[in-house]
């Protein structure tokens, strides 16, 4: 209920052990019939930390934290691990379902870790900016066929803490028993609202943007047109 | 670190309040930009969820359970959002990206729910059989364009408690730096090991099966070959 992204970390290394503390918590989510369809790869080396900084919108602290975290959800494993025993078959993994199943796995790992993180003291922010160029990403991490990086994750010492945003309504993202579209309209206004009141008041009255406005920008601009290109030459959803 | 699926439930309601925390701490869970692209649809009639277990395989755990939470992908109520701001420009909703983002937001959501869940003495289990007729699940909870069902999930209180299942060693699944692939083999040689253990102790001696030859199963039937036609439907992933 706490929780707020950290984009501000302390120099003060994540050590071995809680490294191992908070990927295991991930290992311990639930994945779909046990396939444990994800990898993730931790970056320390400041060099690397900086070309993937500069490949995701720069963000400077992917270049501080002292653990940057690359999730991606793998199939390639699980190819490899059943070849020997499907020798005459053809394989199946290169299904839009099992791109679904690998894209939820890793996700779920990554916010039991997120979770177990926190509760070490540490902050994180997931970043999304990986995708920008998710080409040369993945051919800087030495990704093989059928594994994408879905996010990143910086790890480390929060040197600063945020307020919590709001969300919307509980009401807004909660149905009973079916969808109900009546309610969106009255749910976003009243979001709207609060969100604009949060704007006002962490920008020291600079920004009011209401959540709907801001959305609409955002969708405005359509980003990261080469996903499905890319995942389709990855050899994800075939089919 | 304790967590283990639940598939047998008291008959002991959930309240309305710790319904509300549990959805209250997904929605806390991080989210791209904000966009909170995700609904949960609880559902207590026992009709309803009688046919969602129809639907999902007759798993009888979700008749069982007193709340049965449908978690989905949702860019309708963004689009709902945006429509009045974005009068003359296309939409951009319909991206592959954006599925990715839907996917990940609601996923990030739900393991924060079965978190909550799990801190207040309830059990949980995913249900991915509900994109086994994701069409026919879509139509009765009445799921409009741009939503579709990730999976569900029962909640309650525990009759029965499983042991915990053993994951991949952590070295399988952590790399360092970048992927190693040479790694694979001798990491799912240990696991099939420990996993055939296992299997052996959970039946008594009546399959001992390795990780590998199950994995091996599952592939050679590929399950769920609507899901790319069933989104694009929806108007998920144009380009």
């Amino acid at each position: 209920m706490k929780h707020t992204s950290v984009r501000q970390f302390q120099d003060k290394p994540v050590g071995e052990e809680q490294l191992a503390a908070i990927i295991g918590a991930a290992q311990m989510a639930s994945t779909s019939s046990n396939v444990q369809a994800y990898s993730v790869i931790a970056v320390t080396e400041p060099a690397l930390k900086a070309q993937l900084s500069g490949l995701s919108g720069s963000q400077a602290y992917i270049e501080q934290c002292p653990v940057f975290l690359v999730w991606c959800a793998d199939l390639y494993r699980l190819r490899e691990t059943v070849k020997p025993h499907l020798q005459d078959a053809p394989s199946y993994e290169d299904t839009m379902e099992n791109l679904v199943v690998a894209t939820v796995d890793v996700a779920l790992a990554a916010q039991n870790a997120a979770v177990a993180a926190e509760s070490l003291g540490l902050g994180i922010v997931y970043i999304g900016g990986i995708r920008n160029n998710i080409a040369e990403v993945s051919e800087l991490l030495g990704l093989p066929d059928l594994v994408y990086p879905v996010f990143g994750m910086c790890v480390g010492y929060p040197a600063g803490v945020n307020g919590l945003r709001p969300r919307l309504p509980l009401e807004a993202v909660l149905h009973h028993n079916g969808y109900d579209k009546e309610k969106t309209e009255t749910q976003v206004a009243a979001y709207d609202k609060v969100s604009s009141e949060y704007m006002h008041k962490r920008t020291g009255g600079q920004n009011d943007t209401p959540w709907s406005v801001m959305m609409a920008k955002r969708l405005a601009e359509p980003t990261r047109l080469h996903m499905k290109e890319f995942l389709e030459g990855k050899g994800f959803m075939q089919r």
